[in-house]
């Protein structure tokens, strides 16, 4: 056995290796491979190191290598407007699909827009200018080629929920305005701040389950809150949560809702739910679910125009402001005690649009397969609200549903974007007065059928299948939205998410290795029951870098697997553990802290008289092994490039076959 | 060579080897072992197993397992006050260790105390009642045997500070004094708390470095506020930073330092030091430095009161109440504007001490190696701290200086405290009186000798060679301290902390790895570089868990070095990569938004046309992958039990050897 893995090992001619890979070991035993130490980094190669894969992991300059100054220039205006990069080899072709695209998400985004800025107690025509300003930005400065943007669901009620804890819109509809501008301003500078600067990987710690949860929750939210606009309820309750919306639905009960609303309402609801169901059904029919709102507009607008329900109590949308976003640049409180409230929304709403968009773009992004630069992308989505803030526009973003026709449309560049807002444009210079007999409850309904996509159950399902604590993380932020409020919920969300991080990181595995029969790898043994201990040597895996925050839970650890071993040991009267090996593949780091508590375990193995023995340590680690003359602590010829070297070198007498 | 790897993985009579180890291969190659599933655990046992490891990984129930009712019953008793336990086998030979011991820091606690309590601007009496009813306490539940409890600088300081923040202790010192108690009260059941509900792991989130960064800051500061007592100030700043200090000491000096203080403080400093230079040379001369402060008490005592230089404006302590620690339960403040204030400092003090204590505590363990519960630990320290609140003390803890000498003295139980503390108590009912011609200047050259052995430039210096990070930590902690404040200090040392954790988290490393030659073994090429690239295979391993904080960016990662794989490639006109291969040994877990990037990457190589394969997945992933379907995805055979395995079968063509 020896000798094969020694061949294995391959002693022949080591000398051809280079030194550094070879020794001849004290007991003459076969040769074996010696832990590499790599090259000493100097402290600012290093420093810039950590730096760039923090910052620019993405290696942003990449294409700017050894270009001459004049294409550099070029390149980055390309990198700040990708558009003239991509319009360059734009094709008619390449059009036709934009077109298409851009009519089917306009005429999705009308109706939807008009019900959104209800969300955020804004009158309808903010809703427009919002997917006009924003989305023409966006197709300059954006690398995504599927993203729908506009005002979306969540963010819209997200501002609506935190502008009235300021100011109540009924009573002071003027500041309301201003506070939702001040916000959207704040939440424009807040994204692109984080591009600029590169911190765009602070949006990864809102996890992935968390944010299922908290959308799901907001969908149901939102849903409910339409029940208003559905039974033609006049007094409703400003709060959020499931209860006190239930409870005011029920008083209104019984000084009756209005049946015609609920009629038109409930009828058109159906009609866009079932278009929903179609277009899920068959792919090819996606137009269905997407012109659905706009016809169900059209048709309830003429019925009500012609019977004149609105006589009957049928609420309807009344007056949108004929023409173009105004200027709003002079609205914006840029001092005064709305300031530091406008920031604070700003910044809370910019960070939910950016997670948003940033999801979206990457989904589609591995869909069709390009990258996308996630700090580049949080720049432009910062300008296009920067810019929306100051033409009347509240938060835009991404939106789900109306990129996903927008995909599904078969676009190819942002120009379905600029089409879109073409539209729109129109829209807002022609046929805004026609809107005035839209009944409210078409808006309600068109708003249910499109946030109900945001309930994911199979995302859901398959979080739990996979990862009960993610799990966990969903349902809390679901349940904190529900029935308390949004930001409760995302407040939830983050901090169960940094529970997890925590914990991840203060708690390690650790896992006891045996040798698997007949090859020279040693596995969990909980994982490969077929894998035998070695008798007098223990060897375990520590699974994490170990730094400060785990150091102690790790020295203790290990000393308990140690216990418990000697414990059997003793029970079946076996000679006890000579040799503990630690398996420091999965040990990518170790600090001060790390290195004190390898010593204490040293010296506490000592005391047992155990001997430690280090198996492949990578460099970082061998680095730092080398710093703390710790590697002269437990003697150089106790680190070894294999667990299997390890033992052939440890136990020669032993038989290593169970 | 196929060969020689196929008998290291040994394919003769593979059956014996349970049924899950093995499988034949499709393509008719060498038998490779499949990677193990671990037996599905239900939820409630994978709950319970991460519930265990997080807050009971001391295992503290072990010795309760098998045991009669009536048995439990004493273990928890003792588990409680292991002084029940240690006390029975307890001899007189202990006891005379324990006895020298006592009586060497009993003489060197008495001075202490007295101007260590002034650090908190308390009265000098304040400080002995923390060094007689603590130590007492903790004697019962403490289970650290060379741990000296008792008033500490650092904390000192800090509760004097934050309290002075609020109050003035000059304008108000009834005030003062009560909101200082109902601080230590807190202090007292945070610290309790924490032990209790097992959460003692939050306070390793303070790392070493930051702690001697901020131990170091903490004694200069201290040192600074003592050239106060040392030159004879009489108008001295409240602020704690350098620079006010040093402008209060300049403009003192025009109208005069006192010279008679001056000479005494400083003669009696220098012979402090000496007698600590001493005690550092020969290590069985301990007891100089030990004793050094008490002789230096006596004698300048003496010295001032045959010449009475107090009448010639040499400051002395004038009085110390007599008698032992009077009530104060109901002094604490449990209501009122104050209530929030003493939480607030309490619980911030409470943490400091607490990690001072724990950290001595385990030292001292490691030395003697003996195990420390940390939760139990913190339990004692709480009850400790909480019943001196009501018996007059201000918050103890371990002294780092006491306790090395009670270490050194041979101390063998917590014995030497309880020795300690009747000095104590005999100190305060007879001998407080002589204290009366003290000077001031004394007290300040030994607090100064004390503290100045906190600044541990040893420490420092070995945290610049391991880890350059920890460095940028432990100066931020000590700068922030000595330039601005102690909170601001703490604060830094904190955030600095946890923005090493995030970092771990966000940015794990990647690896390109190589075969080295004439192994079966795959390691990191920049560590090994006689280690080589397989041809058309990219081998690539992930050095941590995969979670929603870094999916993103390993799977960005991975691509990278894949297109930089290619572009070598290109320029050097060698086909391309076929297989990226990713080695997971060091991934010991994954969630969703982990499966996710697997999967995301997973398309891109299809667009690439490079197949993806995965080596030793470790058991939690191999589970989640099962769960999501994702090894349907790539194709059970596409998971590997080693990175040789994969090579074997993925590429049975190429000739492994370079």
């Amino acid at each position: 056995m020896s000798h094969r893995v020694a061949d294995a090992l391959g002693y022949k001619d080591m000398d051809n290796i280079s030194a550094a890979s070879s020794r001849h070991n004290s007991e003459n035993l076969p040769y074996v491979h010696k832990v590499g130490v790599p090259p000493k980094q100097n402290l600012l190669k290093e420093i810039a190191g950590t730096l760039k894969e923090t910052f620019f992991a993405d290696d942003p300059l990449r294409q700017f290598k050894d270009q001459p100054r004049s294409r550099k220039l070029v390149l980055v205006f390309q990198a700040l407007f990708p558009i003239f990069e991509w319009g360059r080899n734009y094709s008619l072709s390449k059009f036709k699909g934009d077109l298409i695209a851009g009519l089917t998400i306009a005429s999705l985004c009308i109706p939807q827009d008009i019900g959104y800025a209800k969300l955020a107690n804004l009158d309808p025509q903010y809703g427009l200018y919002s997917s006009f300003v924003p989305p023409l930005i966006y197709a300059f400065m954006g690398s995504s080629r599927d993203i729908a943007i506009g005002p979306v669901a969540v963010v819209s009620l997200l501002l609506g929920t935190l502008l009235q804890n300021e100011i109540d819109p009924s009573e002071n509809p003027v500041d309301y305005l201003r506070l939702a501008f001040t916000a959207t301003f704040f939440a424009g500078i807040t994204q692109f701040t984080l591009g600029f600067f590169r911190l765009g990987f602070l949006i990864d710690f809102l996890s992935h389950a968390a944010i299922v949860g908290f959308m799901a929750g907001a969908a149901i939210t939102i849903a409910l809150q339409q029940l208003k606009g559905l039974l033609g309820i006049k007094k409703f309750t400003k709060k959020t949560d499931i209860v006190s919306v239930m409870r005011s639905v029920w008083s209104a009960a019984h000084h009756g809702w209005n049946w015609e609303t609920i009629l038109i309402g409930m009828s058109f609801l159906a009609f866009l739910l079932v278009a929903k169901y179609i277009g899920k059904k068959k792919k090819k029919l996606f137009w269905v679910p997407a012109i659905a709102p706009l016809i169900s507009v059209v048709l309830s607008t003429f019925f009500v125009y012609i019977t004149r329900a609105d006589k009957h109590g049928v609420q309807i949308v009344k007056h949108i402001r004929r023409g173009i976003n105004p200027s709003s640049l002079n609205e914006i409180f840029f001092s005064g005690e709305y300031l530091a409230k406008g920031f604070r929304i700003g910044v809370l709403a910019g960070m939910i649009a950016l997670t948003e968009a940033v999801a979206i773009g990457r989904t589609f992004a591995s869909m069709k397969d390009y990258q996308l630069e996630g700090n580049k992308e949080m720049v432009a989505l910062g300008t296009m609200n920067v810019v929306g803030s100051m033409t009347s526009c509240y938060v835009a973003t991404g939106s789900f549903s109306r990129s996903a026709v927008n995909y599904m449309a078969g676009c190819n560049t942002a120009v379905s974007n600029i089409v879109m807002s073409s539209v729109v444009l129109l829209t807002l210079e022609l046929i805004t007065p026609l809107f005035k007999y839209t009944p409210n409850a078409i808006l309600a309904s068109i708003i249910i059928s499109a946030v109900i996509s945001l309930v994911d159950i199979e995302a859901m399902t398959l979080i739990w299948k996979v990862d009960k604590f993610d799990f966990v993380a969903c349902m809390g932020a679901f349940f904190g939205v529900v029935f308390s409020s949004v930001e409760i919920g995302l407040l939830i969300a983050v901090s169960i998410s940094f529970a997890k991080i925590l914990l991840q990181v203060t708690r390690p595995r650790t896992a006891v290795l045996g040798k698997i029969p007949r090859t020279t790898v040693y596995r969990n043994i909980l994982q490969y029951p077929a894998a035998t201990k070695v008798p007098g040597i223990l060897i375990v895996r520590v699974d994490s870098a170990i730094y400060f925050s785990n150091s102690n839970y790790v020295k203790e650890r290990i000393l308990r697997w140690l216990a418990d071993e000697e414990e059997q040991l003793k029970e079946s009267s076996r000679p006890g553990v000579q040799y503990l090996i630690v398996e420091m593949s999965p040990v990518t780091d170790i600090d001060t802290s790390g290195i004190h508590a390898m010593e204490e375990l040293f010296r506490s193995l000592e005391k047992r008289d155990v001997k430690l023995v280090l198996a492949n340590p990578g460099p970082a680690v061998v680095d730092k092994l080398h710093a703390s003359k710790f590697h002269e602590m437990i003697g150089e010829d106790r680190i070894f490039l294999t667990v299997e070297d390890a033992i052939v070198t440890c136990a020669p007498k032993m038989d290593l076959e169970p």
